[in-house]
């Protein structure tokens, strides 16, 4: 399960420095009960919120590289969740360093589905 | 279940406001997975690391009154977990706003123990 986990973890940070929309909208549930929350920003709320700010993000985002570090894997049952760190450099530079949460949840048909993602800065991150 | 988490997520608000470290710790599973994530800061992992963090912040935080808002609750069988945004006021005025996710697993005993919390500051928060 842990593998499975981090499998689904995995392809959130390939989705999201690819910049890929429909990969990032095929790894979440589509459900009222999804949350996110973006570093700075408020939650949102319920996958028609979710998917919007991750447009907003991917389309305005511009080049991000994702060097994921100290992932920790826990798992209760089908629910399981992820703590890592990203480490972000962006096309300029350095863009900073944020503590992440990624939480998911198994499906029916076994496919482990993001369902929550709360993403928060480290020290010098504006 | 709703409702148990939720009562569970109250009780952490009372005692962090409170400033009341042993209802802090009893609230808590005292397991190896657990995770905190305070605002700015690295996530910390595992009990000992996690109640090291707790007291610090409880001893030298200072007056901090808690105005919780929009809470929401999603539960999955054993684990549940709430968003909130946390209204801070220190005794001088305002401190911030803070967006938390709060996950708690239910024990054999049937009580909802705190497993993790993130915190990130929203907007002004330094």
């Amino acid at each position: 399960m842990h593998g499975e986990v981090l499998l689904a973890n995995d392809a959130f940070y390939v989705a999201f420095e690819a910049g890929a929309i429909a990969a990032m909208v095929d790894l979440w549930d589509h459900s009222d009960e999804v949350i996110c929350t973006h570093p700075g920003m408020p939650t949102v709320r319920g996958w028609d919120e979710v998917r919007l700010s991750w447009e907003q993000i991917l389309r305005h985002g511009g080049d991000m590289q994702f060097i994921v570090t100290d992932e920790r894997v826990v798992v209760y049952g089908d629910v399981g969740w992820v703590t890592c760190t990203e480490n972000i450099i962006g096309s300029e530079g350095p863009r900073g360093t944020v503590s992440a949460l990624n939480l998911f949840a198994r499906s029916r048909d076994g496919a482990w589905l993001m369902v929550g993602h709360h993403g928060g800065g480290v020290a010098s991150l504006r």
